[in-house]
């Protein structure tokens, strides 16, 4: 498809393109001209009928938007700043430097402005952030058929009309009603009298995620914003949600991984970000992994005495770091998930305790095993498997409640995930191995 | 809420219960219902209007629909799964025991087995079997006025009807009216004139995240799903992608914690549930470890000369282990939602080459000076912050590299992450750490 597009361009052949382009899906119609050379992006953004065109900028990336915008004229910059859903306008905005944001604000229209400044004035990851204003509005007094007329005039600006939003005079939210009740009612009945007034909805400063496990709960195609006062400000659409799920998730397995999670693209990344959002991770666990080294300086006498002991090191932390890291995933999982509710907390950890201690019987007599096989000291296989044992005991205990500790201080649960587990399993875990061999070896 | 209703239970209060319920979303109602004590649940089931029911129904857990329908008389039941979304039918089925399935199959009219057997027909995590049928169908030659009474008509059986699909009478699809135009159009417009033709669809096999992504990247509500002839043969809708993309998230966040995923909630397993999702993993890992050991003992000699080169391993290992659990936490995460696309494989590597040297030089001195603070000896700080050095470096490869193989020979490269990496980077790290300090310390 772009190569056809790309032989167009070159041939002039733009009525051609025109025809082409008119029956695609505005995103792919984005991914086309992202993906053609600079020069001639613009000549294909214009060639698009006006309507679309907007549609099609909604559907680029951010750093895309930036750069389109710089190239083309102040008229049309004006055009699609004032036509934009305020919702992804918005989130064009967050990412702008500010001077730019404010010369782009002074381009609006009054109402449109007025409508920007608002949005952005909510913080970050709230539901305010990512609403939009432009909704279905409704009268309680109104008839079926004067519902579908003022749909019929509204839609084209509007994000979503699946739901109208019924308010009152002072603009608070009583009720709402689908467009399937719209649609299968008579022309003469009322709104009012067929509309839900036990709306599920969400408050201008909820939280994202929030807004998301709400809406998946209650399979809303649309959720209304209310502010403070319960008055109406805005919806959020089904599609917002969905990358809000994804976002939130990368955000998780981004922090188990012991890495800074950054919205901006891998490619987009500096060498220096890359490095950036890693360091000061590392450089937190090599400071608690320093405890282990003075751990084994504490057990030198021991591990110069039997120097097989130190063979088992790697083998044991690792086997510790592992068990931990498959508890606290799980349990970092089912936190986020509000699968595991604070009534079960105990009950859960309870029980893996129990698997723990049946995991860490079974690899220990295998760790034993294979300590005999390597060392052929008996004394030490036993030290071995004894250790693995408790050590994966332990890891599977700490794996589950540190993070439910963590929620329990307002902390992300996901920043004690394997990194993180592995390191302070390692500290118990050789002290626990010493501790043992001096019993069992008869070591002072 | 609960409390209420469990006091009007015991009081025997019907009508206020069946007052209070009235108000309620359906999600809410079973939320209520599920926490009742097991003797009243069927109690307030019964109190439901009939269409209001099969709702609740929908929306409880398998395991507790299970449960309900065993303690149901038979024509509730045949009542019940007659009435089910083809989709949620489909997902109880799958989760039953094959002869109790069997006998819900005979209890069906014929035309809803007909379907139950075709939507079970199909591979699990495909888009057949999350689909349902209950689609609305319109014909090219209605005009919008027809195309309205239609919907009246149909619309309360129906799962969405914000779209509506025109098929050929060999019903293969040939395009799509959103309800949005059909509300916006005049009564005698033709639907064959305003539909859309090119429809975006997703074939039967297609596995369920590529349904999301395809989903997600066009922000549709719904998508129809066509068979190998291009016969439109169901709708998946977007509630039903939220749950997909949330279990995908899981089972891949599961994968790189090392451990087997499942469906079934953290309090319906049973302690060897628990054990058996573990201990492969444990098992697996355990003795790519022993490789560790049999490093050690090939370097015993090197050891018991300089004990002291002992207290680094854990340091070592574990700052290795993280860095490459970053890169592969990063990679994983970028192939999994489609950031990361084939031709920027090799960019991507040199930049973590890049960024990993980079962490490595700053780690290593760092644990240099850690070392030399705690064992004096200059020589051992030395072989300690080059082997960092280069481990980091290395881990950062392959925790970038290594994922990317997997996905090259289909494996998951989720597969491919902490623990997986950290024990791979644990060998590799302690040969270089040995051979390193063999020159240095002149060691043979």
């Amino acid at each position: 498809m772009n190569k056809d597009i790309l032989e167009m361009l070159e041939k002039k052949q733009f009525s051609e393109i025109k025809a082409t382009i008119k029956q695609m899906h505005p995103q792919d119609i984005s991914s086309i001209i992202t993906t053609l050379p600079s020069h001639f992006q613009g000549i294909v953004y214009r060639l698009l009928p006006k309507d679309v065109a907007v549609n099609v900028f909604e559907n680029f990336e951010i750093p895309f938007q930036e750069t389109l915008l710089n190239s083309l004229k102040s008229d049309e910059v004006i055009g699609i700043l004032n036509e934009m859903a305020p919702d992804d306008r918005t989130r064009l905005f967050e990412e702008l430097p500010a001077n730019i944001v404010l010369k782009y604000l002074a381009l609006l229209d009054e109402s449109e402005r007025k409508i920007a400044y608002n949005l952005l004035g909510y913080n970050e990851d709230t539901a305010g952030r990512l609403m939009t204003t432009d909704f279905l509005e409704l009268q309680e007094n109104f008839t079926i058929s004067q519902a579908i007329e003022t749909i019929r005039i509204t839609a084209p600006k509007k994000e979503t009309i699946y739901y109208g939003y019924v308010i009152s005079p002072d603009r608070k939210l009583n009720g709402v009603i689908s467009l399937k009740s719209i649609i299968t009612s008579e022309p003469d009945d009322v709104v009012g009298e067929l509309m839900n007034t036990s709306v599920i909805c969400v408050q201008t400063d909820a939280l994202q995620e929030e807004v998301a496990s709400v809406m998946a709960h209650y399979d809303l195609v649309a959720i209304p914003v209310v502010d403070l006062e319960d008055r109406l400000v805005g919806i959020i659409t089904h599609d917002d949600i969905l990358d809000v799920i994804t976002e939130e998730d990368t955000e998780d397995i981004h922090l188990m991984g012991a890495v800074t999670t950054t919205d901006r693209s891998l490619l987009d990344l500096t060498i220096w970000d890359s490095v950036k959002r890693r360091l000061s991770w590392l450089i937190l666990l090599i400071v608690l992994a320093s405890f282990s080294t003075n751990i084994l300086t504490m057990y030198q006498d021991v591990l110069s005495t039997v120097v097989a002991l130190s063979f088992f090191i790697p083998l044991l932390i690792d086997t510790g770091g592992n068990a931990g890291t498959q508890s606290a995933t799980i349990t970092i999982r089912a936190l986020a998930t509000g699968e595991l509710k604070k009534q079960h907390r105990w009950e859960i950890i309870g029980k893996e305790f129990v698997s723990g201690l049946i995991l860490g019987l079974m690899l220990g007599v295998l760790g034993a095993f294979q300590a005999y096989f390597t060392s052929q000291i008996l004394l030490v296989s036993i030290t071995v498997g004894i250790s693995i044992c408790v050590v994966v005991t332990l890891a599977s205990v700490t794996g589950t409640l540190l993070p439910m500790l963590a929620e329990r201080f307002k902390l992300d649960p996901a920043v004690m995930a394997g990194p993180f587990i592995t390191t302070i399993v390692d500290i118990v875990g050789l002290i626990t191995y010493f501790e043992i061999a001096k019993l069992i070896l008869r070591i002072n």
